[in-house]
């Protein structure tokens, strides 16, 4: 076993490891070990977001490790007892177990399933009584459970924080010890209570997890980290159509961000192209991730999707413009297509807002253009562009 | 039903009544109450201190309503589990089955035992599982918590509170809804939690129990409550004797609050002697306290084994001075006995801490003796003084 080629994959994607030396120990054993994540049963729909971490996991389970997922039923069940939070519904135990199915059948898009184990989290929670509650409430002091952003900006600022949820870090680090984990992974936003995981389990007397945190993917907005209900995500289960059409969506600048952590082409491949051709690299993009949950022949249809629809509002009767060689910077595009009169009115169009490259506004003065396109300006003049 | 009477009774020696027009409404009614009281199991001991709120329980048992214990056996099998508090040990559920059958026995000498119930909350907070405290716990925020005095002292001091701490006013709220509680009272140091119950009570659907915190004694140090622990205590237990010796030390300027808050004695009738004669006064406090405890019967042996115990350090042939009329300023007769020279001389030998009546130091340069009583200067002069 290469466990030692598994902990540097690791620590190249990983924002942080508690702790390296420990992990890179039970790696280098070559012993199984059981790795948890923790996912919510009320949002079983999985993005690119939640692929930096599964991908990762998938890595560790072509190395024997088993992959344990919990799905936290347990509140989901209770939904929020002081009525603070509105949109929190009760789940039913059905509904729970259901959404557990759906997201296990959605992870094994990437996870292999023979390796991957499905928990709920009521099986070990709901059988506690008052008392184990108190014990392990009694582990923790309030300034430590403040040390947690989330509570201590609430309640600087005057927001209410139900008793309640001060128990949710110590349930999900309860998860823990009562999975015997070896490993806890998961986001940035994660790492309180995945390190709460490791402090419980020293303080039941068991060997403490290790800690691994990866970064969170920033969605199409380019802003937020990607989430489904701020609609700036990429389903891993949506049509790769819509994948394809999505993936040209995404801003520029963070474009290289998804390609390291959603993606296994390496960085000497695409860090050529994204800095001399920004919108191949986006193709490039939109093709690697329709074959990856889609397969390779999704790709082609897709892609003539895409460019149908971003051509969509386009006349039947387009100016056709030839380019020799295999790309043109925009700005002479532009000057071609009789868009603009010289290189300073392409530029302030540009700037402007008003250029789009198949529906999609430019905003790279120096936007090389490689392959064959229709470029607009305002609502009503369009140009195809063959290139080569 | 004199229900209005029993109403003013408790508003003379009430603190805080939670609400004064809705108290007063629900004893008008003549319906029998459920009036409950909770008691800490690890200290069985009972003392003055404690029969200030048993002594009103008592009143309205007399006027027909219940009272019920809450022996708080649930947290004390629990222990301390963050182990903040080391002497907090858990007891065994026969620990506070026997604490609180010796706590029955205690109150039964100020309590009709025939209307008094003993209950063991572990009854209710032992059967509930993890989701019932979520949700209890959800009726509470975080900073409606710390409200509490005890809580916000100790978090801005950075001292440590355990998270289970914080439930420890839910539990006794909780107790209330398990109970049905119509009235809680308790001492002003308990006000924060009998309010708990009271909304807690709102937050299930029952309707809110009705609040009475009454007046803290101070201990025999004259400065904090008084408590076994601070040994500062009068415990209704002990032997007549002791008792005795104990009352005739309570500071002078804390007396009238015993007698108002632990006696039936009338206020026309012992702010008089308080005014002319504090040491008269003790003595019918003490004689007072043994009565209420012992009977009749044991005043006499428990007052002369305490004037026997005051001069036990007194010589068997100490000098007698025969004062005529029925009382005598202590600075005419620390003259009289030779010890002062002069008023000032006398004065100064007070101030200093040098001068004992029957054992105990003289700090008021104007105490009348209206009694029998041997004065003593430093450890070897003694002198017995005869009044009348």
């Amino acid at each position: 076993m290469e466990s030692n080629n598994l902990f540097e994959t690791i620590e190249r994607v990983a924002v942080d490891i508690f702790s390296r030396e420990s992990l890179k120990k039970r790696l280098e054993t070559g012993e199984p070990l059981k790795i948890k994540l923790g996912a919510d049963p009320s949002r079983p729909d999985l993005h690119l977001g939640h692929s930096v971490t599964l991908r990762m996991l998938r890595k560790m389970q072509d190395k024997g490790h088993e992959i344990i997922f919990v799905i936290g039923d347990f509140t989901g069940m209770i939904g929020d007892p002081s009525g603070l939070n509105k949109t929190r519904q009760p789940l039913t135990l059905e509904e729970t177990r259901s959404n557990g199915q759906s997201y296990f059948e959605q992870v094994s898009k990437i996870l292999d399933p023979a390796k991957t184990r499905i928990t709920y989290n009521s099986d070990w929670l709901g059988k506690m009584d008052f008392a184990q509650v108190l014990r392990l409430a009694g582990k923790y002091t309030l300034a430590r459970i403040m040390e947690r952003d989330d509570f201590s900006n609430r309640y600087a600022s005057n927001q209410p924080i139900g008793l309640h949820e001060l128990f949710y870090p110590l349930m999900q680090g309860y998860d823990s010890v009562a999975l015997n984990a070896d490993v806890e992974v998961g986001g940035t936003d994660q790492t309180f209570n995945l390190l709460v995981g490791r402090e419980l389990q020293k303080d039941y007397g068991k060997k403490p997890q290790e800690v691994i945190t990866f970064p969170l993917l920033p969605g199409l907005d380019g802003v937020e980290k990607m989430s489904k209900s701020l609609d700036n995500y990429i389903g891993i289960d949506e049509p790769p159509e819509i994948m394809f059409e999505k993936c040209m969506k995404i801003p520029d600048n963070i474009l290289p961000d998804y390609f390291r952590l959603t993606t296994d082409i390496v960085e000497d491949e695409y860090a050529n192209i994204l800095s001399h051709d920004i919108r191949q690299a986006h193709f490039m993009y939109a093709r690697e991730i329709v074959k990856i949950y889609h397969g390779t022949d999704a790709i082609e249809t897709a892609e003539q999707r895409y460019l149908a629809i971003a051509s969509g509002n386009a006349p039947g009767d387009m100016q056709m413009i030839s380019v020799s060689g295999s790309r043109a910077p925009i700005i002479e595009l532009l000057k071609q297509a009789g868009f603009a009169s010289s290189n300073s009115d392409a530029r302030r169009l540009i700037e402007g807002g008003g250029i789009k490259l198949d529906g999609k506004t430019v905003s790279d003065i120096n936007l090389i253009v490689s392959c064959d396109a229709i470029i607009s300006r305002g609502k009503n003049r369009f140009v195809k562009i063959h290139i080569g």
